[in-house]
């Protein structure tokens, strides 16, 4: 298959945009993309989101958003996933340049979530999970999470505090990125203190929803090259791969094992270990899907993920950074848009951006976007030339 | 680009299934189609589906199908653009066996749209409009068809009565096609009686909505052997391409230059000349439509598209046979669904299949699939070898 680069990104920052519409956000990034790609068209929009049908009453996102920027006459598409759907989008947009059907795109993930609140995107939000055999029943996707995360601790032996290190890390590097929805450093005091969702889960392991849209440009691999400070980033493996929709189908709920296959199938296509990996945006939709993700890609022993946090070794200087950026625990998580969230900020890192959160050196980056609990997961590993 | 076969096809009969769910349909359109290619496993699945957030309180329709029938470990993803979500499907999956990343795929068209009725389904058909420059004014997806109808017939000096050919040609097929919603011959008495909808649109030039699922079974063509009896199908060209959101926004809004831009980029890509598509299913949501699309694909002059149907030139016989399995008129139109349904029906035709509504010596066809009121519009010419 033709390799393809990500020659640009661009992003919006998170948070209530109610003097925003849908499609001002969505084109923000994606005009900041353009920008930074140093180009002012493309062959095809691939669109990532979950929501807009249900929040915005707007469906048909591809066309609507090559509508507002001008990208009449070539093709646009919206690709769904859930949560996964931004990385999703990424997939579908890279397909189609190794196909050779066109030659360049643009892939957006877009989601404005807080125009409505209270219920309504809570139940917005669980039309991830299974609606028949989930949600009928009455489960939350907190709820979902709160279960997971209570067997895990039964099961390990850990206290709830053993987790606060995720949140504290995402809260720290969320500091120094601008587009992050919160910034605001946080303690174990604090974190402990927060006031309870579903019980394990409170406040503070949850990521907050949020407006926002990311947008990357993608062209074949052989079309860019490498100049000083700005090294070529190629998509160097991808893979999507599904577990059960409802968590209970699955013989073990504390084992993500679509995240195993997804990531083993990259580690396989680009060749490389875990511990090549220099950089893992993972996804904290939950702090307990920290520990499980680090476990399913090979960073730890099975209900020994959440050492890694304790052990600092998360932080960008330790052994396997994570949510540089803040993660979607503190960039917070405009759902449809996070996968491509984590591909930009992967791509500030391979650049090295980041600046105060630099993982020195960084040449290899991970992404790992996730659908439902652990339903849909979507890896794709970066690499710097 | 490496070309891609169509090695398997099924479907379900179009109407109101309550008695079964959304996965049950999908899985039973699924099902089908593998058996049909006589393969009992697939490296991905596409779907197509425009309304199950709204409708059915499900996202995440790539996984969730998956589970049903059973494909875990594999990629799904689900793929929408309103009314242009079955063939966008499809386009994504050809677009992942062509680059190489997969080596079969199934595609699969599913919606369920009637177990809720009256303002819930408008309201939701209503999100393929541009929500903020069309549907906060008041304006329904009939609505807009109407004020497009209105203008055509005052330009062209068309009467309602002439499109009735349209309606009785799609219902008079239908009659031979066991999976379509309505076994009912009309005449033009019949038509110009039926009770108005949005004027001048009445319920005899609308498609009716209705539960259905059609899947098909692909994989690379250098795969597939031609047998006796059983010719092989490949896709010859694809293209997808947008215009505006919103109708008022168009220069012409008479016309529908994506669908002209996208026949246009398949004819180029299969080598051929409109005159040589022996059958084509065009998107027939409502009568008007079939009298653009014939005009923008290049089968009839600017506002003689009408000219076609009164001359009885779209009947299977004719010299550009259109709906021969009913069309969206009806066969039925499960929005998502639909672009799927018009590939199999194509597939069928150069299978020979088609008893009664046969066009003789089908060799080559078109599929065109609109999202929106020509926003989004998929083409796809099919040639059996």
């Amino acid at each position: 298959m033709q390799k393809v680069a990500i020659l640009g990104i661009g992003q919006t920052s998170i948070g209530e945009h109610w003097d925003k519409s849908l499609r001002e956000i969505g084109g923000e990034a994606a005009f900041a993309a353009l920008q930074d790609a140093g180009v002012d068209k493309v062959d095809a929009l691939y669109v990532g989101n979950m929501l807009s049908p249900l929040i915005d009453s707007q469906n048909q996102l591809g066309t609507f958003l090559a509508d507002w920027i001008g990208l009449w006459n070539q093709e646009a598409v919206k690709v769904e996933a859930a949560c996964g759907s931004g990385a999703a989008a990424l997939r579908v947009g890279m397909m189609a340049v190794a196909a050779g059907e066109i030659d360049s795109a643009l892939v957006v993930g877009v989601e404005k979530m807080t125009d409505k609140a209270g219920h309504d995107v809570t139940a917005a939000l669980a039309t991830a999970a299974d609606a028949d055999y989930e949600v009928e029943q009455g489960v939350s996707f907190v709820g979902l999470n709160a279960l997971i995360m209570q067997r895990y601790m039964h099961e390990f032996g850990w206290k709830h505090a053993d987790f606060a290190p995720f949140s504290i890390n995402a809260h720290a590097n969320a500091m120094h990125n601008p587009f992050a929805r919160l910034h605001e450093k946080i303690t174990v005091e604090r974190f402990e203190k927060s006031s309870m969702v579903a019980t394990p889960v409170n406040l503070l392991d949850a990521s907050p929803i949020g407006d926002g849209a990311a947008a990357v440009v993608i062209v074949p691999a052989e079309k860019v090259a490498s100049i000083p400070g700005r090294p070529r980033v190629i998509i160097a493996a991808s893979a999507s791969v599904t577990d059960t929709m409802a968590v209970h189908s699955r013989k073990d709920p504390l084992f993500l094992s679509a995240a195993y296959e997804s990531a083993k199938r990259c580690y396989e296509m680009a060749g490389i270990k875990p511990e090549e990996i220099d950089v893992f945006e993972l996804h904290d939709a939950f702090s307990i899907m920290s520990a499980l993700s680090l476990e399913a890609c090979g960073f730890a022993e099975r209900g020994q993920g959440v050492r890694l946090g304790l052990e600092n070794e998360i932080a960008p200087k330790g052994r396997v950074p994570i949510c540089t950026r803040g993660g979607l625990k503190a960039r917070g998580h405009p759902v449809g848009a996070t996968g491509v969230y984590q591909i930009v900020e992967i791509v500030q890192q391979l650049r090295c951006e980041c600046n105060e959160t630099q993982v020195e050196g960084a040449k290899i980056g991970m992404a790992q976007n996730i659908g439902g609990s652990g339903a849909t997961v979507l890896s794709h590993i970066l690499i710097s030339e």
